[in-house]
This record gives C-alpha cells, structure tokens and sequence, in this order.
C-alpha cells in the first residue's frame, strides 16, 4: 500500500522555540557542529490504491487546510513507498539497535 | 550548508491518537481512500561543514537519545540537501499557492 508523506514545518521567517530547545539542549550536551534546529511535523497517509495525480492534489489540498497552517507554515508532499521511520524491518538508516 | 533531516514516528504497535483524529476529520470532510494516518515529528538539523560519516554517527545517537523515545518511537536519519519545506523558494511538491 503506497504510503504518502506530508512533512509540515514552520516557515523561516518565523521563531521556532521547540527547535531552539533541542538546539540548546544540543549545545549542553556537548555537540558541535549543528547550527540550528527547526521541529516540524511528519504525517504518514496510508493511501488505498495508486497514487493518482488526482489523490496528490487532493492530499496537496489537504495538507494546505487541515494539516498545516498556511500562515505560519509550509509543507511538502512525497510519495514514500519504502523507507520511512514506521517500518516494521529497520533499514539501514532507521532506529535499530546498533 | 548541508541539511540532515531526523524522521521521528510512533511504533506501529503503538496507539496514534493525533493520527486517528486526523484521520477522522478526513472522514468527516468526505475525503475517501486514505487507509491511515500516523503523525510524527521532523526536526532539520542545519550542520556545519560537510555530513561525514562520524557526524552522521553522532546525529543517529542523538535521534535515538535526544530527539526520540526509542521504547514508543522509530527514528530515520537523512540527508536532505535540496527540497524541504523550510525550503525559502517552493518548489515543485512544496505548498505554494496553486
């Protein structure tokens, strides 16, 4: 089943504290090298079927009115048929033990 | 500057109570043919310099002790040098006006 990825986050010109307090929190723990965080968020749609032009654009409106704010955030939509963090068998670049 | 993205999602034996409610206001607004909704998080990691393998090391421990709950969460790490949505100029999936 096609999986479709809307990944919400807040647009540049506007303050993000939630990034800043990871990227504080990155500066305490002794990491160098990251110079700035922004957290957004990730929705993962479970798509019945082939991922027509016309779902796209549907889920396109979607993500514009129910999943983001417009005012205050962009978004972007992807097809993601394999990798993503749900997966059940860890990838290569997912959270297993290592 | 090199933008290395961290995918954050609830385990798919965890219950997704945000992600059921998205997906019950997509029922509500007629929307048919989405199957599931999990949200998670995503955080963009700005890093100084080039991705090395040591800083791709240091970024998956932090997703897995930091920017993760590895008992309710999967984590995905990866390098995302063009198209996001913080992106400044949208692109052609991002969410401009159409």
């Amino acid at each position: 089943m096609p999986r479709v990825v809307v990944s919400v986050m807040p647009k540049p010109e506007i303050l993000d504290p939630q990034g800043k307090a990871v990227h504080g929190a990155l500066a305490r723990l002794g990491v160098t090298g990251v110079t700035d965080v922004r957290q957004g968020k990730r929705f993962e749609l479970e798509v019945d079927g082939e991922v027509t032009d016309s779902r796209l654009a549907e889920i396109h409106d979607l993500a514009e009115r129910l999943l983001s704010n417009p005012v205050i955030e962009n978004y972007a939509v992807s097809v993601d048929p394999v990798e993503t963090p749900s997966a059940a068998e860890p990838a290569a670049t997912t959270g297993a033990p290592r």
